[in-house]
């Protein structure tokens, strides 16, 4: 008989309770499986012996969990070490677990391996199955991870709102969007547009950002427009690399992986409308930091991520019940639109960062391409909401002042 | 023969459009209407002439329009004085206008209020209509107004993604709401909780704040529950009635009517999680202004509000037809849930702002009644969200280290 254990890892997501279910739920229907259970946050559970079990949760239960944003198990940004990995070894054994579910992105892939490795060195027979989830879209091997649709829709929705609003009061506006390599959910900002919509530039991390240029570039469309949105990714970076965030903070508050924290602060976009401010002159500047609301909004979720957060839950479930011992599971753009999904080796994602690829980006290095809306239109789902306005006609004036 | 003509002015919201539309389709059934014109930019667009003509304007693109966020023919912070009045009543009567709604909120009310008396002193025939609209839900005379409930279900919808957020992994949230007086916005935070979710503390402009207190109140939810969410207004003031953003602006950055600058910057959040890091030694706080984001979010619309704003549109056409030359559209509850239409004078909304009742605010001073939340209710609309999460039962440890 096998025994189960699935956890969450890392920033939750307005889907990734539909990925814990659906391995729940098909690892209970395989006939070899005697229990179901789930660490609560993470691996910081596992050490802590804190399981719930879900072998007999009614349904009922687990399709409302399904549908609510958030890690229902919790979440942790613990990095096991050796000795880490050594304890989480020890509980999965006493408790006999012979499969761990790990849904996460890049560092909770990381963990991942580390831990399959050490369980192989130890003679341990444990299948260690990584299962994708990050709105920063950045898993190598994957056409696109699940939460990333939700979270681009999100953007997207604000943007297209904004936009509508910066047209009725004009002036400047700065939205600062998550992602701390790439630039896939500052993107998504553009999803909506038409004609002189916003966001008018977009700065991205894979892209060195310029104070002189970026202030520049604004009061250029300013002065065509008479307005100037803009999307910046809370990540971008100057020449050598440094994000213009970490530069800022005074205090570099670091989680256990080394990265600094980007979110949770309006200090970005404050530095940004203050040099556009102070060097244009134009007094109507507004800056927004999306922060926390774009992760795990309730009520904005594209129905394709929905279902493939399920499906790479169930396909997990069932690369295991095929006797695969590690891997992640990555999902692969066959047509327009539909994915397949692989097991692929846990080396080939862990630790590993995907960026845009240039062909997304354009060449004035402040703009996506028509090959990024192409790839990002299928992925927000159904009932796009369709915007209007009135046309230029006007009335003739008759006093003429 | 009348002549129609309206504009909207203030903030967007998500619903102002369909004020618009209502009034412009039940104007274009009069008999005695022979156009509607709609001015650009609110009262800017009158004294420049800046008209388009709505009168054959296609059914289908003005329902288009009116699912649109944001205000389709712009708006403005202009505040007319006596000469600007005069330049606005000049181009009404070339135009031979002789109905002007204005959708806006105590401001633009006030503007309605000066120019229907200058009008009546010139002996001007001019009906002055105002057509309620503002998420601070501060007009006096009306149960609430146009536009609360839509930025309102967002407010919710928005804390109760982030309450799961911050379940999973436990720190202080800080989330900034709009709203320069009245509490209404902030409170709506409220809206979605069960049991020990979020927002634990709630803090209004109709309550002084002091940082020694709100930090207290957060150190002592923290060590309750492990962690800690708090709602603040943008509005907060201090015991002599300064704004807390206020003193901070080292530029008061002022609009047109003396109002200080209170959203599109990070600060106030900033500050109030500083001021939280530095007296308690939690190490994970984190702070988000939702900004514009609340204002015009598209595809986030309650539809009791979507219903109610198309509704004060047409009541205010149905007025004007009736013979009334000024005064207020104000929204009355008549039962749980039932609404009625009135046109109250304009002086008795005009330039006044309402607050929160002591009966909606908590003895605590830093949460809401129930009272507040059956007010709140009806006004979110339907298809309110459930959000579900597993219960405390644990699997018994082995090795219980």
């Amino acid at each position: 008989m096998s025994r189960v254990l699935i956890a969450q890892g890392g920033g939750p997501t307005a889907v990734i309770n539909q990925s814990l279910v659906g391995a729940v739920i098909q690892s209970r229907g395989a006939e070899a499986v005697d229990a179901v259970y789930g660490a609560m946050h993470g691996v910081r559970g596992i050490v802590d012996e804190d399981f719930i079990d879900l072998t007999r949760e009614p349904r009922g239960t687990l399709e409302r969990v399904a549908e609510t944003p958030g890690s229902a198990l919790g979440s942790t940004r613990d990095k096991p070490d050796e000795a880490y990995c050594k304890a989480i070894l020890e509980v999965l054994r006493a408790h006999g677990i012979t499969v761990f579910f790990y849904i996460g992105g890049n560092d909770s892939s990381d963990t991942l391996r580390i831990l399959s490795a050490q369980a192989a060195k130890a003679g341990f027979d444990l299948a260690c199955i990584h299962i994708p989830k990050t709105i920063d879209n950045d898993l190598m091997v994957n056409d696109h991870t699940p939460g990333y649709p939700s979270a681009a829709r999100f953007v997207a929705n604000a943007f297209a709102g904004i936009n509508r609003d910066n047209a009725a009061l004009p002036g400047v506006y700065v939205g600062v969007v998550m992602g701390r390599h790439a630039g896939f959910l500052t993107a998504a900002s553009s999803a909506l547009r038409t004609g002189d919509d916003g966001p008018h530039l977009i700065y991205l991390p894979e892209r060195a950002f310029d104070m002189d240029g970026f202030v520049g570039d604004v009061k250029a469309t300013y002065d065509r427009l008479g307005r100037c949105m803009v999307a910046v990714s809370e990540g971008i970076q100057d020449d050598a690399g440094e994000p213009i965030a970490a530069k800022l903070a005074k205090e570099l508050e670091k989680d256990a992986h080394g990265n600094v924290t980007l979110s949770g602060t309006g200090a970005l976009a404050d530095l940004l409308t203050g040099a556009i401010k102070e060097s244009t002159g134009i007094s109507r500047v507004r800056g927004d930091t999306f922060g926390y609301l774009q992760r795990s909004f309730l009520g904005c979720v594209s129905d394709v991520d929905r279902g493939e957060a399920r499906a790479v839950g169930v396909e997990a479930a069932r690369f295991a019940e095929a006797g695969n011992t590690e891997g992640s599971v990555t999902i692969h753009r066959t047509a327009d639109y539909q994915v397949e999904y692989r097991l692929s080796p846990l080396e080939e994602v862990a630790g590993k960062t995907k960026v845009m690829d240039d062909a997304f980006i354009s060449a004035s290095g402040t703009d996506v391409t028509d090959a990024f809306a192409d790839y990002l239109r299928p992925l927000l789902g159904s009932q796009i909401p369709v915007l209007a306005g009135f046309g230029p006609e006007r009335v003739a004036k008759i006093l003429n002042k």
